[in-house]
């Protein structure tokens, strides 16, 4: 552990919405090591990567919330102390937002409209750090994509994370809020949804591959992504956790990119298995709301933290194929 | 009654969301006028501008649902043939959203995905026309501001707002919705709420006139706005039902400026009253969301379209107080 981070989290109390998930898990993992008191709120949102697995080894250690975020009776009550917000309690599927926008909307603007009012009037100073995403900018119109490109979200899920960063924005203008949003590449390690592609479809193929059934890949898979792995997303979150960053929004991820026709023969390969790789049409409805290639620059959060993605891919990949070897089970059984 | 919208509208069924509302209401007049075949949805929500007192002399020649917009099994009966959304259904109160976030996100940001979510089932080729706001902008960074102007929502109303925009810009992009979102500034006329400053200051100002009240002013009063009579935003909404403008944003707003004493001073005028103007330091509250000087630039929908406001201020101030030194009764009720 970064001695900093002992140093800055050791007897805080950091909040972490969404905390039995994928990245919110890993979060209160490295902030429980850095000395930080732990506490999750988590309603368990179906087709979320909400998992108890995730929190192995953490019985006792971290205060569990099972709640919604509007369910402010409930939460209010452990903010007092509250220095660290993380949020990243969402709806994450972008189909499911098309498919139930309603759902989407109320999970994720509504629940940070909630969080905001709970903790402007029980931990106003509190600093903030949430998780945004690359999707708000839509199919990029120029490789790599700075901060500054226009966002047209492509989805509802990209409207309702838009329309969180904007709530953000309100309070720090009207209630002199801390925060900093970080829009999120592909993320992905151990923790991450294995039983479909809600949380990103190389989910999906890790949970195939280690079943030998075979690997869908849509279109051509020349589409470029710049993945990053999920030690490397907790650290940003860590290090924004920073109050002279306060306004700020970042993209995350990682210079290393590869095209998604030689991610599954990655995948296949680290995973030593005989699953074949299939190309089909793109379907129809995902090819709506599909952006295309994505890779991201991430100078903006180098120039002002230092912070850059450091575990290369290959590495990342054999430490999550490992992972699911070992822990398949539990995360096939996810509602 | 331009011939060209009894041509455009005879015969043809119009969605009003909102329309027992200020605008809605006058908007559903001249569509009857037209010979549209009108339906109106609308909650009557407390504190937004709905007023059975807008339909006068309309009843019976109107269909109206009295439901929200969640409320799909209500709505989607009716819209099977529906040709023209005009979609105003909105909570309007800056302040009102910053006490209750949630309520204005519900109502906004959920109402409209209910909305666009039953007419793409039901009349996916239906055009509409939403209600936007110049809010959007925040605080102008020069003037006049046009739509290229950068978006940083000052309250959790423009956040809803904004989120609705991008809701249309999604079902347009998925879905290939028609629709037009028109920034509206400061609109005044008949049907106005004077109750309080929920709609805009200028309807309580006119209320207290009539009632030789004071009319208070914030500061100092030399904020400068580009007010708009609602006739023209009627003919705003009407013109822009037009699929060859799909996709577009237009401010809409007039070209004679005001600042507020001065516009404070021919309230008082044309009200012929001894009401006196007041002067007072601005509530902390509201200078948190307040956006200073606002004039827009209309040259993008009067290139367009050839629209532009028509009606002189003093004339318009005149129209309205005429109206409600007769009807004033049945505004102070309104809940």
């Amino acid at each position: 552990m970064n001695e900093s981070f002992t140093e800055k989290f050791r007897g805080r109390h950091a909040l972490i919405s969404g905390g039995l998930g994928f990245i919110g898990s890993n979060l209160a993992r490295a902030l429980t090591e850095a000395g930080a008191r732990v506490t999750i709120v988590d309603c368990e949102l179906d087709g979320s990567g909400a998992n108890s697995a995730n929190l192995a080894g953490l019985e006792g250690r971290i205060e569990l919330i099972r709640a919604d975020l509007r369910d402010t009776g409930r939460i209010s009550p452990v903010l007092g102390d509250v220095n660290f917000v993380f949020h990243l309690a969402a709806q994450t599927g972008h189909m499911d937002s098309m498919r139930d926008p309603q759902r989407d909307l109320t999970n994720n603007a509504l629940g940070t409209a909630a969080l905001l009012d709970a903790c402007r009037n029980s931990c106003p100073r509190a600093m903030w750090v949430f998780a945004s995403t690359r999707q708000l900018y839509g199919p990029p119109r120029a490789l790599p994509v700075a901060e500054e490109h226009p966002l047209q979200p492509p989805d509802v899920n990209a409207v309702g994370k838009l329309c969180a960063e904007e709530l953000l924005g309100v309070y720090m203008r009207v209630y002199g809020l801390n925060a900093v949003s970080l829009r999120l590449t592909n993320t992905y390690g151990p923790g991450m949804r294995v039983r479909d592609a809600r949380q990103m479809f190389l989910g999906l193929w890790i949970g195939n591959v280690l079943r030998s059934r075979p690997i869908t890949v849509y279109g051509d898979g020349l589409q470029r992504r710049d993945l990053v792995f999920v030690d490397d997303v907790v650290e940003a979150f860590m290090v924004c956790a920073d109050e002279k960053l306060r306004g700020r929004t970042f993209n995350v991820g990682s210079q290393e990119t590869i095209d998604l026709r030689s991610l599954a023969e990655l995948v296949r390969r680290l995973g030593a298995s005989d699953s074949r790789v299939e190309f089909i049409d793109f379907p129809a409805d995902r090819k709506a709301i599909d952006i295309g290639d994505y890779v991201g620059d991430y100078n903006s959060i180098r120039a002002a933290t230092g912070w850059q993605a450091r575990t290369p891919l290959e590495r990342g990949l054999t430490t999550t194929i490992a992972y699911y070897r070992a822990q398949l089970a539990a995360y096939l059984e996810q509602s």
